[in-house]
């Protein structure tokens, strides 16, 4: 019955200074890696704040993260640089049947990437600022690893004191857990289609979990899970890296604009500028910045060839009929076309939605926060509500000094100062908006 | 992210020629060494043989359990030798609160104890025949590891081609199953005192999976889990090791019986030998070898002085109310005593006798299959049913070549020859006999 200890592992496992959430600048979502190859090539010297917010205020972060271990695992963060291997695989895999999708240049000045200074004070009612100031193409790398760093931190406070079986029965109810969905989305499955990737780095409870969930996804899903938001885990794992673009294009690009004429063209120019460079399944409108109802009434034809949309804030289900009403409008066969739902889906919203568009679109599922976080009820008692997901999100606050203004479908998630949100709700108006709580 | 693999450990784990299943002879029921002790001072001659019964005949286990696996298991045991910190640990532990229960010629007997030769053969519907012959007091040794080989090889059989990922859930489910009891036990903690022993290794699903039941007992109810059957686990752990005795002693008494006034008083005489060996807590009655109503019924009164009863084939509450009222009407007050209670055990069962007993009487809940070896819907499909239970046990079968009869409180536990059934009748009775379905 002996137990052979390797000695030396144990012994370097002494010297670490802090166990790093963040090792390398892979693990981060892929679509950060295609916008930035826009903006290096667009707007090169543009200047872009990101700031971190914690939504979910009851939960008073700088009480709960040591600001030494924060300021440790983000020192640790810019440390790293892009891997021989890893650069190489950029280069050399194909990304959604694209060969070489990254110009050598890019690749080129990759390798010499690190993560900007940040910018972090906790305030008076116990939570961190966190602020990332400098080029835009610098910047935009914080928002997955800030997230990821914060979230585990959180997590690890809340597992802080438990024992050893504690922990393994808390894994344990986790996995149980998280295969109950599977075994659902096995149900879904045999009904018909399914697509499903996994989004859920920025949320994730650490990254060692996020793996184990993408191996259930693999293990139990096959072909239907289509890949990973994740570039470390497509690359280790052979999946498909997935994601295309965010909120903060259609963000800077307004927030640059020189007039409101330009404001209202803001949302198109990002496409045209997206087109220039990218084609095929990457063609995927995010059209709810400013809202999906004025985005889509002003909407040159050419945007319903696109591949497909992403709605974010409206009810998946209510939002794919806007989109698929106005694609027939447009002269377009839905069944041609892709959605793709991603905002908070949860197991029964993943059900709902595709019992209700199976057939009609092409769907496609990206779960995030309660794939890689879902710990509700596997904790005795108060740790329980300590891992309970917060709604954390890490947004750009401002281009070349002037704010950067979000209005979404739903004004719960609105960001921006209140009279520039006046302004562009002016511009933009408020057709299609309506409130729904927000959860994750 | 470097993981270092232990190649030695590696290379080493290659070498094995099977994994065995039973490591050391400590791996059994303590039960078994108080026994032993008794059978080498009062009957070392003896010849004993014991036999597996799969009282589950649905499932073949001659179709499930290669040949060959099963007897490099049963012949790796058969390697076994005590080691020395275990004789010394025998020596020095202090057992149910006596010190130097077992005496240095003992120890040293078994210094040079061996498991006996087995026979094994296949039968033509499918079972296995298996069979222990030679010396009592060295058959005797082979029950529990027997059991705990077949059982393990048959759920090695189960789990064979699982992919490491459906393992890893398996387990994962089994664990939040088996806390989800846990749980239940602390709150009927909460209510009042609870006394509970862990008894699960003949059944157990594998050694490992047994221990960490065993962690979860201790680390979930602390002071309320009173220990261990298991030898080996008792010594790592610092857990008490608990159990007294069992059926075979009355079986082959009886057996070897020279008169029906004999066969008779055999019972009883099981109880004189045992209390001129042991004292205090170990004096705990198994009354249903021939029926417990008729062993009340001519029991001496000096056995209603014995610390306690274990019944073990009655319903665990009826059981105990035909003790107490028996205790009291030979003048004791049920409130000293004790009622260990381990007849296939589950958790509604205990708490309903837990409920039902408690404050009237001291009582000890043994906890055994469904404690180690609870797998119901924690594997897929058709491994669900492969994982089920059976009811295999290993029991005496003659004694110097006469037969060994048990009558039990519940007839379908019966065993023995129909003639011999028939003439134990007609001496011990049937009074408080009826027929109870065995699942485990």
């Amino acid at each position: 019955m002996a137990v052979i200890t390797d000695i030396a592992t144990r012994v370097y496992n002494h010297g670490f200074r802090i166990d790093p959430i963040v090792r390398t600048l892979l693990d981060t979502d892929f679509y950060k890696f295609l916008m930035l190859q826009l903006i290096r090539s667009v707007a090169p010297e543009v200047n872009a704040t990101f700031g971190m917010i914690n939504r979910t205020k009851s939960v008073r972060l700088g009480e709960i993260i040591d600001e030494r271990e924060l300021r440790d695992q983000l020192d640790h963060a810019r440390t790293l640089r892009f891997q021989k291997n890893e650069l190489i695989w950029l280069a050399g895999n194909t990304f959604y049947g694209v060969k070489q999708i990254f110009k050598p240049d890019f690749l080129e000045w990759l390798a010499n990437f690190r993560l900007p200074d940040y910018e972090l004070h906790r305030t008076a009612d116990g939570q961190y600022e966190l602020h990332f100031e400098g080029k835009w193409c610098e910047t935009t790398m914080w928002e997955v690893p800030a997230l990821a760093i914060v979230n585990e931190l959180r997590a690890r406070a809340a597992m802080r004191g438990m024992s050893r079986f504690e922990l393994d029965v808390l894994y344990a109810r986790a996995k149980a857990k998280l295969w109950h969905k599977v075994e659902r989305l096995r149900r879904l499955r045999e009904e018909g289609p399914l697509k499903i990737a996994e989004f859920g780095t920025r949320r994730r409870h650490g990254f060692l979990w996020q793996k184990w969930c993408v191996e259930a996804m693999q293990e139990g899903l096959g072909d239907s899970f289509t890949g990973t938001s994740n570039v470390k885990l497509a690359m280790d794992a052979g999946l498909e890296a997935i994601g295309t673009n965010a909120h903060e294009l259609p963000m800077v690009y307004a927030a640059l604009a020189e007039s409101d004429e330009a404001l209202a063209r803001a949302p198109y120019r990002v496409l045209e500028d997206w087109s220039q460079m990218y084609y095929g399944n990457l063609l995927v409108v995010l059209p709810d910045t400013y809202g999906t109802t004025a985005f889509l009434r002003n909407a040159p034809d050419w945007s319903a060839r696109w591949r497909g949309f992403r709605p974010d804030s409206k009810p998946p289900i209510e939002a794919s009929e806007e989109i698929i009403a106005w694609w027939r409008a447009r002269g377009q066969n839905p069944r041609d076309k892709l959605i793709v739902l991603s905002d908070g889906m949860d197991i029964d919203t993943i059900e709902e939605s595709v019992r209700a568009l199976r057939g009609r679109v092409e769907l496609s599922i990206g779960w995030g926060t309660t794939l890689t976080n879902d710990f509700e009820d596997c904790a005795p008692d108060d740790r329980n509500e300590m891992l309970r997901t917060i709604s954390l999100v890490c947004k750009v606050v401002s281009a070349n000094g002037r704010p950067a203004v979000k209005l979404s479908d739903n004004p719960e998630k609105a960001t921006g100062p209140a009279d520039e949100i006046a302004r562009y709700r002016r511009i933009f108006g408020e057709a299609g908006v309506s409130a729904h709580p927000v959860f994750v």
